[in-house]
């Protein structure tokens, strides 16, 4: 699939993301996905959920609005390499999309380009991170679909990147493939914070541990994708305005 | 799990095993599960089924018999580790046991020993490949569940190890630990070949790229689980003429 | 040391760089880089030496001319890590820098980082190694010294990289951060290629393989550091003209 | 060379070991190492110094006693990979063995192989770690020349194994292959451990961030040298009265 192509089958922005990393498994992971599906629909925004593994097929067959990603894939054609991510595997487990370069995960430069092209050509849409204002540079050059330009010291915490940060990455990124779409997802806890980087100019926002480390996870889930609503109907009413 | 529970939930010898590597996926991989799950059924003998990891859910909610293996897992505890395939999870999808070291995803030491720990917590059977004598008497230091001693540069050839070599293995394996089953698997084509090596005293004989390269894979998994089941009778006649 | 510092001890563009990667070791090592200190010396050029980790000392003691650098290195600060490359061990040895990301050991991003922040704290110059015009790009990013962007499918053959590819990456590279120099090495089997990469407003040009397969390695390495400093008598002719 | 010429090379028992990880860099190793030999020479014992990569030609060059190893080599042949550590290489800068297997720097068990096998080759001396009873009864199955069995919990710590350990590991590496030869270094701190693990039957003993970290390592290092010799005398002497 060209990227024209790939441009069409893209979340439409502003959209909400979340995953699990490890922290949970099994039914917790396929309960929580439902929820995220339910809330997409709920208030008709558009959702990546990152799914381990072993629940991505479960949770695409079981869902319609979420776009289901791997985590990671690597990047052989079928044949050996029995432990290896197979990208043919996920996209036909229901996957849309993979994560690569996850700071719990980095990946070289010619690994990226691979992970990228192996990709595009299976029609599943990438995810990137970076970790500085410099990486998110580097890897905005490969042109993966989307960037989320978290830095690395802030993920896992409830510290979300300062507005500067957020303004600087979304800046440069556009100025490098103004298609490439901007997450921004570090440290997020609240509603409001969502709400705030999407105004700023993003075209997504999400929020991992920050909403399964939180006492009442499905409402902070709820409350979050209420922000990316709110945030796009402003949005819309503001370019009505102008017109 | 001690190790006196997991033997208890071990697949009885003598058994069969197979896996698709990354050769098919999706379906393919699924309908193949289903038509091991059958055979096992039809001969009544235990068979171990190593999937992808996108797979191991679906084939273990609709199979009875066999038993559901991953091709690999890491050591992390819940938590993060996005990319990584974390224990708990492919149990909670259904998996029996996991297999380790496998010549296409070589293990450290400690990365063995923590591999076989943390299967041993989880009450999940662990499968260790080796390729060579002097490999296998090394891993069987840590005394996994089942070894498969297969010289790596037999691995998806149509080229069988020769009879000295699996007696040697089979040897070597119960001098150390009695209690570790044997399989061998490497380059094994034909039904023939299955019984002979299970009557030469293993506990298990398998066969992965030599079914899927044949002209006929569903003839030919239905002939050596046919094979496993005819070594299986004319062991126990001979156990009953000895008695 | 700060990037202005490091600036003031680069060496003087155009200049030579060579290596000998593993193909030879020892006093074949140590004699080839007299030889190319002696070229440097009789046509007053800077020339890189990238040489083996237990060459660098030797070679650094009995030479004056040249820069010595060294292959890789690891990140660790001193203490434990009993296998791995000490940035202060290098540059005790009298390594005046450190290539990274070559294509027979790509790094990740964050790696990158490191190698260059642990360089510049110690006053190593920087030699980065890319494999493709996006890949050129995003190492940039990272400011280090020197970029040589070295189509990896040419490395080790005798082909060179085309015009275009040199005059891109140059204009790149320089777009990015104009301080950055810029060699071009891919496939140069001839004083003539030299001669043009330079010419062409390259910083440096050099070879490895293309001297060390050829049938007559000294007499070549003379031909390519002559063809530097011609390139060089030629630039600085033609500034005097223009003032 | 075969392991019947190797082991007329290798250092006599019962002798000592040290290294410096990469504590120390450039001159201080220089001076260790010159320390050590004069200790090897003052007590005429053997010594095994591991020293970093780019010191190894410099101390083979200006010693006499010692046998200088490297801390790890990769097993490529002479060719590309211009970051690895080519065997010919370190045993052409007057290596006379190599340590495998460092837990700072675990291998795969096919890796261990080829290193044993490389070294084998050029008539390198292969030094072994393994971090536990399993581990170590693993390694011995590739017929390492010396295996130090070194719990990697203690590793750096001032602990010893205790005598029960260090018995345990003697034995089963003697049961696999007498001619392996075992050293203990775990925790050692005082030149009694040395004695005592002599005694205890090893055929060697060590000590590194315990002599580096000491308030006087030269005047430890010099204690625990004469350790070695004073074991020595009497192991001769209870030989002599056996007789």
């Amino acid at each position: 699939m060209n990227k024209r192509e790939i441009q069409k089958i893209l979340p439409k922005p502003p959209f909400f993301e979340t995953s699990v990393k490890n922290y949970i498994f099994g039914d917790d992971v396929y309960n929580y996905a439902l929820a995220v599906d339910a809330a997409a629909k709920k208030y008709d925004v558009d959702a990546i959920f990152i799914a381990p593994y072993t629940e991505i097929r479960r949770i695409a067959e079981n869902t319609d609005r979420i776009f289901v990603f791997a985590p990671y894939m690597d990047t052989l054609k079928p044949g050996r390499g029995i432990a290896d991510v197979l990208p043919e595997a996920i996209k036909s487990a229901g996957a849309k999309g993979v994560m690569l370069n996850h700071c719990e995960r980095p990946m070289t430069l010619p690994q990226i380009k691979r992970t990228i092209d192996r990709a595009n050509e299976l029609g599943l849409i990438t995810f990137a991170c970076a970790d500085s204002i410099s990486e998110t540079k580097a890897i905005a050059q490969f042109q993966p679909d989307i960037i989320n330009p978290e830095p690395s010291e802030l993920i896992g915490t409830d510290q979300a990147s300062n507005m500067d940060y957020v303004v600087e990455t979304l800046k440069v990124v556009k100025e490098i493939f103004p298609n490439i779409l901007v997450e921004q997802a570090a440290g997020i806890t609240t509603g409001r914070q969502i709400y705030d980087f999407i105004m700023a100019g993003n075209d997504a926002a999400g929020s991992a541990s920050g909403i399964l480390n939180s006492p009442d996870p499905y409402k902070l889930l709820d409350e979050m994708v209420y922000n990316v609503r709110k945030a796009k109907d402003e949005l819309e009413k503001s370019k009505g305005h102008k017109k």
